[in-house]
């Protein structure tokens, strides 16, 4: 998701230590002494305006989350929130990064857990390469997860979604769950909505699906 | 699908020998003596009323077609409507046979596509393994289909797509096509629908995903 650029906004996440890592490279195999525990760490890539992580940071208190977004703009809103709604949180940390840079921030089996949430489709074919679903960015998840950590995929984009059921079989990843209407399903009460989610909902279906990958 | 039951049916089935095959286990190895060339052979595998393989009997004459259902009340409803359009085709037979036997009908690799369609959904999960999709029947079709030979599920029901994906992964299947909603798709003009499809089809997205099997 993108927001209109805020020429201030590499300055703002500076002034925000406290919630945002800067030195995104600099922790490498040692993120549990950034949140000093030992807790699972799940990760949301494209976290958008954070709707998702910051409820699920509130839920979830024994697990560590990091927000994970490209776009320093877009990462601001997720910091007004904090700010405005005076939320303090000590297991939830954001950084602005690239997908294609995550096997530089975390060691080999340092994440419990990978949301993708109404990611970018990239809807043109010859741009394929660049959705975070495609074998581009699959090795990468591979190596951060531990063994049976968890790719969670959610997004309401058809294409993207029927690109993404042929990414993973092709990568001989395993399929948990898949559900084709997941706000008219019995079973997924405890699903936490993204901002996007609650505002294009009513539109359509929601995609979801529950992978792991194959050991090494 | 299932029709009111029709006690004459059997003997129906038995006046169209022209048709219907009637000693089903009698050709395996040999089908292409049936046909009388050596064209591919599709088979459908719960054909209903047959709406499907008939046009497709129709539109593809260097094709050789089998459509197989287990009820005889409902093939009958088939051969009434060849008997009503003066319907001859060289391309295409019937039969009534269980899906589970399949291995006793054909040879192995003695078929180039199955086609599953509408297949009863059988909702209750303690019923699963009866599903067309499940386990159960998955080698059956893996050794009557040639390498490279695909199956290829359409359904309106939802649940048992969610299942189909994840039973055909589980049995290493490769994917490759997947349609979230077929009658709003690009690229399937080509698309022959069955009857039950044409009477649903407004209530609710149409599945389908082509796939093959990995060569043993």
């Amino acid at each position: 998701m993108r927001l209109r650029n805020n020429p201030k906004a590499n300055e703002i996440l500076e002034n925000h230590k406290n919630i945002v890592v800067i030195n995104t490279k600099g922790y490498k195999g040692s993120w549990k002494d950034v949140f000093q525990n030992n807790n699972p760490i799940y990760i949301e890539i494209g976290m958008g305006k954070g709707d998702f992580i910051i409820e699920n940071a509130k839920r979830y208190p024994n697990i560590n989350f990091i927000g994970i977004e490209k776009f320093p703009s877009v990462l601001v809103g997720a910091i007004k929130k904090m700010d405005n709604e005076s939320i303090d949180l000590s297991n939830l940390k954001f950084m602005k990064e690239d997908a294609i840079f995550l096997n530089d921030v975390f060691e080999d089996k340092e994440i419990d857990r990978i949301y993708l949430n109404f990611s970018d489709p990239w809807p043109k074919k010859k741009h394929a390469k660049r959705r975070l679903t495609s074998k581009t960015f699959l090795p990468i998840y591979q190596k951060i997860l531990k063994d049976q950590g968890e790719l969670i995929l959610k997004t309401d984009n058809r294409t993207l979604f029927e690109f993404s059921l042929i990414s993973f079989q092709q990568f001989h990843m395993d399929f948990h769950d898949v559900c084709l209407d997941l706000h008219h399903s019995e079973g997924y009460e405890d699903n936490i909505q993204t901002e996007y989610e609650r505002k294009f909902s009513p539109y359509g279906p929601i995609y979801r699906i529950v992978t792991t990958f194959k050991g090494e």
